[in-house]
């Protein structure tokens, strides 16, 4: 079988991703992916899930036995037309005509269709969606700050061994500026504590919070297929303990943001969980507390 | 299909080790785990695998299109009366009839021909051996330092609020004595810094190595289906770094033990990884260093 043009273009992705993470031919990629992706969905039936979420209601892609997994309602707006008006604003430089929300849902609708797709499209494949989804986000990010990532650090090493250890990416903006810490996941699950044990790395190697740690994730969702049902996998007790005993994050960014986690700015510590949109905007104004 | 005997076996596991973690009755159901898995392994062919391990012969057992996870030749000795031997050395109260590495090949080859079993029962079921091999090793565990685990632990809260957290396994001997932290996991892989990561949260909640870091892991093999290959996913450099800036740990107990790992006692920051057998005999010294 031929590999479908939605997975071409993930490859001409990559390919491009390792010259840079943000470029023109980037984001034509990225338009080709999503238009392909919308092609294929909009062939296919919707099954609406039971949203056991208060307040969201999601929906699912199905195609034969295989069903997407959950799709926010509210945030799922698939005109193509909304992000050729974003790619122009970010070529010209100026998002400021769009709200953080709007900016939100452009991103969600771009990324849950890609997921989507891939969830029809191959079994059981959660690999994909995940580097897809980290070229995507560092696109953007990258555009933003106006640097390139480096995804390894130098280890200082008094005993003139080399160490250079793999990390999430890291955007350095020069002495005496901004620095950031930006681990990209599809969702943390049971594995979160890795963000607050990698900005711990950090902070030991390079002084705390010299790196301001701040994760963008997609969604936490979780759908049942025979139940046809969504949760969220939230842990908001665990992440405050984290947040105290381990390393301080400085946002953690989702597209799809679970509603528990933003109550986690009012406790001691605080835990500041807000939509990616919102870093357009609050970037510059980021600082090491 | 009526659940395998196998499977009611460690359904009634778990029944138990909710009770107690060392018990008579889990030495009966282990027992019985063993004698079932061994009865379904002998019926299987075996299929050499290719080593991509310096000095470790590995092979796995296939039923139809379904093949095993690898299994050490050197440490695989399915006699079930090594462990009839050890079963009552334990019930007495006295292993010093054995060695170190005799444990460790018999507790191996327990571990193993369970996992292997799911593997053929099963189809990509990771959960089952998971949770076997949890039970598994806190049977032995337990018996060892002679209290039963926690696996929550109250964090200080100034302001009223109960919170109560998840961890792995805990041991406290009492006042003045011992206390152990101990994940039990069949392998790390890219996850491995969760080890250091819940290690620190233990240092941050109750101070530094009041809880003695003592992981305890099955092995960190992976076979290739295809090419039927095996190797080992091994991070030495990073975990020097993770002992470094995160946390100590006091040992890192396997029972197929990666060579590469043994070398990290040699360099700053010691980190000691011995096969599991050892713990038997040198637990009682251990020390926060």
């Amino acid at each position: 079988m031929p590999r479908h043009a939605i997975l071409k273009n993930y490859d001409s992705l990559k390919k491009e991703g390792k010259k840079s993470r943000y470029s023109e031919n980037i984001a034509g990629i990225l338009h080709s992916i999503y238009y392909e992706c919308l092609d294929l969905l909009v062939t296919k039936p919707q099954e609406d899930l039971k949203s056991l979420v208060a307040g969201k209601n999601y929906f699912a892609f199905s195609n034969g036995n295989k069903l997407s997994r959950a799709i926010n309602k509210d945030l799922f707006d698939p005109d193509i037309a909304r992000w050729e008006a974003l790619h122009r604003a970010i070529h010209s430089n100026d998002v400021n005509d769009f709200e953080a929300d709007e900016i939100t849902k452009i991103l969600y609708s771009m990324a849950i269709s890609f997921c989507a797709s891939i969830d029809l499209l191959k079994d059981g494949d959660q690999k994909t969606p995940g580097t897809f989804f980290e070229y995507f986000i560092a696109f953007f990010f990258t555009w933003r700050v106006g640097v390139e990532p480096k995804s390894s650090i130098q280890i200082l090493n008094i005993d003139g061994e080399n160490t250079e250890l793999k990390t999430d990416f890291v955007y350095n903006l020069g002495p005496n500026s901004r620095k950031f810490h930006m681990p990209i996941k599809t969702s943390t699950r049971e594995r979160s504590i890795m963000l607050w044990a990698h900005q711990k790395l950090l902070d030991g190697v390079y002084g705390t919070e010299r790196f301001m740690g701040t994760p963008v994730l997609l969604a936490e969702t979780k759908r049942d297929k025979k139940k046809k049902e969504v949760v969220e996998i939230c842990l908001p007790e665990q992440w405050r303990v984290y947040q105290l005993y381990i390393a301080k994050l400085k946002r953690i960014y989702y597209l799809d943001t679970p509603e528990v986690y933003k109550g986690l700015s009012n406790v001691f510590p605080p835990l500041i969980v807000r939509p990616f949109g919102e870093f357009f905007f609050e970037w510059s104004e980021l600082t090491p507390s």
